[in-house]
């Protein structure tokens, strides 16, 4: 059967789903970065995020974090509640690195004196520009009780998160979060959406400091495929048999 | 006699003052735009933008903005408070334009849905970046109080100044303001300090919409010097007598 397809994103692509309210989420291998100038692919990526973001979300709905996951359909599949995306991306930074690096004038690695909370503006034309508060509810992105409830989502979810990945020896340097808005019962809620997965975030090992994120891809530091099978390793969450790389629907489960 | 200078900045000179806790303001006519790579003069800028910054600190003060201006001394100089300037420029603005218009592509001159305050590090090397509280009250560069008391101060200078402004045919577009922490009795105060003037302010003619600012200077708009002149008659203190270009010491009333 031809799904109708909703949306491609640069990482994923979005189905129409098998039941109102839902949409399928399809993780692709493609990798882009410097907002789209560089681009490229990270063979088997597209299985690991899935399995990686399942991961995490599910275990952040057991603390009470709701997310738009529902199930894992098959390899490079998930079944996720439909979302009106806010068009603000949460970043949360326990170490210096990245764009911040530059802006501040930090050293990359530098524990930042707590962590911080950005807001970028979703808009590929203007480059995802950092907005604060003032930008966000004077424009109608959001408004101060959305935000207000995603800054404390995102605080829990570092704090989760940093706890989760100190247990398998990773450090969590910084990532990044999308929230949507979902009707249920004539009433809006605001829950996690998109992913969570070596995309979105900057995973350093504790003991050596390497990198097991994208920027291996950015910076081109080669071994770019090992270190997202490194993180889902440590997970527990690697596809048991066979090579990770499997494409197309012939193959999936 | 020769007074030991503290501070040399783009548009003005900080010297020791005559009583202790008080420095010397000297309003240079140099001006600097797009983070010092365009330099130049507006000859007479900085006698008016003395004048212009006297009235407008002393009008402030009347409705109960602390500020650190204590008296016009001469053509060129004043007497104000010293102070700690806070790192942060406070930014409010009530049209875009300028950055804002690049970085969040909006159109010149389209008002905004309600006016925005911004925090910009100040830090010549980093070029000003754009901050929010996160930053600030991460890296100590201003507390969670002190931020709140200088953005609520910033709100009701913006209302004040709009229509004064208002009143003599001039839209208030954007201006910039910075703070600093006094010390009294052992407490500490947040007052309004370094200066406001076309300088540091976005003013367009009401009718016309004819900038009456530093843009012309950035822009290369022409009819520079006349523009400071406007805003100063508009607000009734050109200086009375002769010519406004007057420079150096010997001329000083």
């Amino acid at each position: 059967m031809r799904r109708r397809q909703i949306y491609e994103g640069k990482a994923k692509i979005i189905y129409e789903g098998p039941e109102p309210g839902t949409v399928v989420q399809y993780f692709k291998d493609d990798a882009t970065a410097f907002n789209n100038q560089k681009k490229g692919t990270i063979t088997g990526k597209g299985v690991l995020n899935n399995r990686i973001s399942e991961y995490l979300m599910t275990r952040l709905e057991s603390i009470g974090i709701p997310t738009h996951f529902v199930r894992r359909l098959n390899m490079r599949e998930q079944l996720v509640r439909e979302v009106e995306i806010v068009p603000i991306e949460v970043v949360v930074r326990n170490i210096a690195a990245g764009t911040l690096v530059k802006r501040l004038g930090l050293e990359e690695g530098a524990r930042l004196p707590r962590s911080i909370v950005e807001y970028y503006y979703k808009n590929d034309e203007l480059g995802d520009p950092l907005v604060s508060e003032e930008h966000i509810t004077a424009f109608g992105w959001a408004n101060t009780q959305d935000l207000d409830e995603m800054l404390q989502y995102a605080l829990r979810i570092n704090d989760f998160l940093c706890g989760l990945f100190l247990g398998v020896g990773l450090k969590l340097v910084d990532f990044k979060l999308e929230f949507g808005r979902l009707w249920e019962d004539e009433e809006m809620r605001i829950v996690l959406a998109d992913e969570i997965s070596p995309d979105s975030c900057r995973i350093w090992d504790v003991a050596t400091d390497k990198k097991l994120d994208k920027d291996r891809f950015r910076r081109d530091l080669g071994e770019v495929e090992e270190a997202y099978q490194e993180v889902a390793r440590r997970l527990g969450v690697l596809p048991e048999a066979g090579p990770i790389d499997i494409k197309g629907p012939r193959l999936m489960q």
